[in-house]
């Protein structure tokens, strides 16, 4: 239900006045159809899901899902901080006909947030979910941590597939592959850390640095599998500076101004968050040069 | 228009099946305004807020603005991720005649959440608010924080008025206290360093624990105030295992249980948060019994 | 043993060769005698006491209690990573004459260094020790905790007479005030939270800044004493910059380029750390400039 | 002069009396000798370097020397806090006849230890040492980190041939070894991550695990020189309960303890340290027993 594979998420563009701009996320996911990649994610932490409404959310996934064959995965974010509010964004968007959601743990009362809360909440909401359930950890931005416990219990339930893990943290991405049951599937988050994640035996991965150089990530994971660590391992130095760029250090500012050099639709971000600076877009714009992304991105238009 | 004093967050209760419980929360409010407390807060951290919907949101809001008299001071939470949704939310509380909104910081795209971020988010929900707008730093549940420099810049915006700020980093209020503008006003948000605030310059608090025993608690403000610091100090140190207990170690749940020892109308909190366990329930009742906070709560029922 | 009041750690100067400097440590000791400061520390952490081999820190601390009148309290550094180290250096520095050793926690080992570890060590110490011993917690440097239920505990010991609590977090130093027995003494090593610390009970405070500005430091203590808050908060205010740029953030350097500004005898510190730069230098010199303690400084040559 | 491969550190065994016991240093050295491993460390972090005087130090390291033979690698831990201290250790080590000098980062001025400050620390030393110099980072003892701008750097110094990195940052690590010049070793040491730090290119580890099961480490190693990537996953699945053990959990009491149930001579850590608690031992015990070592040991005894 989780192929293996390299996946990237869809950003959310907004127009002039603030509005959902669907022209230029219709544009997006028709070049990623294009590519080379697994799947497409909607509406993880790289789409903004925190700053949209409710409304605006369930619009974004229905519209995403309509552009995107069945066969070609797309799995939508629909992690809220209650147990009830993430059941009914689950269930409209499994209406909308996404394949899996992708549910972050929640986080606003992080001393309470103990393994057990994180397996009470996610056991009900995939017994709920019509769709089956990628449990997603995004620690840099939540402030909490699903442990490898917590991660080998859920794994025994019918409906939760498999993980997200956007850490960096090897030691846990190993405890965890171990102690899972078999069929689980564990994309990693970082592109920092892929050739690492992959060589620790994940299955895939989901990375906005996916949405930018597809060609290049695919290769990597394709290296890996193949078992030619050497080349897996140059392309990973290859990557190593832009994957720098566009994570930590810009964030999704960043990778909406790599997506506008790169000719697709990316935009302002919602405030508070703002444009990234001229400095960060020429530091972005060197990065993907040196790739030679900016060609391929010539012809591409 | 923030009168110094101490002001108590009012809990959200829920009814069994986990509807908003509109005859606990009246229950509660009425008997807070038979308190000496300054004033009231809904829809802060201990409130819930991040686990409502919208709509019950606003209606809670106008539950209590309906009980509470003008002139007693009734401050709404109403911050939001984006920029755009906690101008509506504040516009929404405004309408309902709160007196002021406090609004916590976005907290979702950590790396993001610079001081000049902070500081065009909130002057630009200031220039929006019908009503004055009071700052609010929590950096234990946003894991961000709001620095001396921002509040300092923010304190001259003549529709910013105040400041609550929950940490107990006294070097970064005494930081904030030096520099912001004359009149503005600090609210300290830390029962454990409650004396050290006050006796640093804080202008009151609002305290989880005053909702428990706001007697005590006022005198210790009163006492500081009138100079009589040895008292302060001596009331401080008998708050202090409660302040523990009630604050980072049960969180929400140990308040809502030590709301019904005490006869109000506590009940569970919403999932994924889980009623307090037994142990904790106890532990909370011992430390309400050595402040003879139970044997008031049986008169007054 | 300790009386309350404000003590200055001295630093230790160095010869253009990198040797111990007996000249310049005794004109900084004469100079500190002539204060109103209460008693002085050799071979704390501002001391360098990391950087010297046992037979410079023996020597160091005998030159000291030379100059130091009986009377006048003198307390020496002696802790090590083991507990028969730190026993040795205790005996040998007792054999000076110091009037108490004040015994930081070890802390290369960190995930051992439980409460148990640290009261099992300084218990050990104490018994061997011919003179009275004050604990030392100075997380910024060792990294370690040494928490309230420690501290309360080796309160108990009859050779235990107090603590130097460095950190900035009140929660803790309000829980140990409230947990040890009569009569042990706190002194504060923040000048940042000076006036906190001193209005939450603690006896007194070893402080650099009070090696710059004695009098200013024993001012804000007479202060609080007197219960003048409003007089010590105003004190606090005006030491705030060069208590921010004397601590964290120039560190030994910054102490001793300051000591050479107000014509005593600093020099350069012992590599790998290295002079204070020039901006660091100025930085330093309008902080004293601004509390007027360069002309006291200049009269005074 | 850092051949690739598997070494292990040495523990510093000693007698009842808290003297250096030689005799079980000895048997555990020679021991060693007969295993598979490329090499060994005298005087590192579990070789409880911390706690030693200069003398025990210097001892130590000749003892060592003395058994170990010519061509088989032995480095000796000679870090100190100050430059001339650690040169002084360096130039004794040196003149035992070690093959090179491990040395960790100063770290007790936390806020002065920048890249700045390192490579200045590293280059006076490795002028003045007459044998290649190993850089050593580990922050979980010391609170810093040395990061790969200044392990770049200073991997251009001809007399600094490597880095022990103890950390588990595959980002950092990856950083570092895309950065330094060619011919500089990297070795890694933390078992948790050990397959994950040779796939990204690491040229050998420094284990404590080595020390308890050296033909599993060296066969992990093996495997990923062969490009068998498979094999060598399964190994590290197999080793991470035993890893975990032995390193953050239990520390040198744990790892002292694991080397006497295979028939070596641990004995007790200088005290602060105490011994491992019985309910470790056990679980020590079954770690060794999943792994088939006791019974290898049994027979070797």
């Amino acid at each position: 239900m989780v192929p293996p594979g390299i996946y990237t998420p869809i950003v959310t563009p907004f127009t002039e006045t603030g509005e959902l701009d669907d022209t230029a996320l219709a544009l997006n996911v028709r070049r990623y159809l294009a590519s080379p990649l697994t799947g497409l994610v909607v509406l993880g932490s790289n789409g903004e899901a925190a700053q949209l409404d409710d409304d605006e959310a369930d619009r974004t996934i229905a519209q995403v899902r309509a552009l995107v064959p069945r066969g070609r995965p797309l799995f939508a974010g629909t992690g809220r901080e209650s147990t009830r509010a993430t059941i009914a964004a689950t269930e409209r968007a499994a209406a909308c006909g996404v394949d899996a959601v992708m549910i972050r743990t929640p986080s606003f009362y992080k001393s309470q947030m103990t393994s057990d809360i994180f397996v009470r909440h996610f056991r009900e909401v995939a017994d709920a979910s019509p769709v089956p359930v990628i449990l997603y950890n995004v620690t840099v931005f939540t402030g909490v941590n699903l442990a490898a416990d917590a991660v080998a219990a859920l794994s025994e339930h019918p409906n939760i597939v498999g993980l997200k893990e956007s850490g960096t943290d090897l030691v846990q991405l190993a405890d965890t592959l171990s102690r899972m049951r078999d069929g689980f599937v564990v994309l990693a988050g970082s592109a920092s850390t892929l050739h690492a994640a992959l060589s620790a035996g994940a299955h895939g991965a989901v990375l906005a640095l996916a949405g930018l150089v597809p060609d290049l990530c695919v290769s990597l994971f394709a290296a890996v599998r193949a078992g030619r660590h050497h080349d897996a391992l140059l392309l990973q130095r290859r990557l190593a500076p832009l994957a720098r760029a566009i994570g930590p250090t810009f964030g999704v500012p960043g990778l909406k101004a790599a997506l506008d050099l790169l000719g697709f639709r990316g935009g302002a971000p919602r405030a508070p968050l703002r444009p990234a600076p001229a400095a960060a877009v020429e530091a972005i714009r060197a990065e993907l040069a040196a790739l030679g992304a900016l060609e391929t991105s010539d012809a591409a238009r």
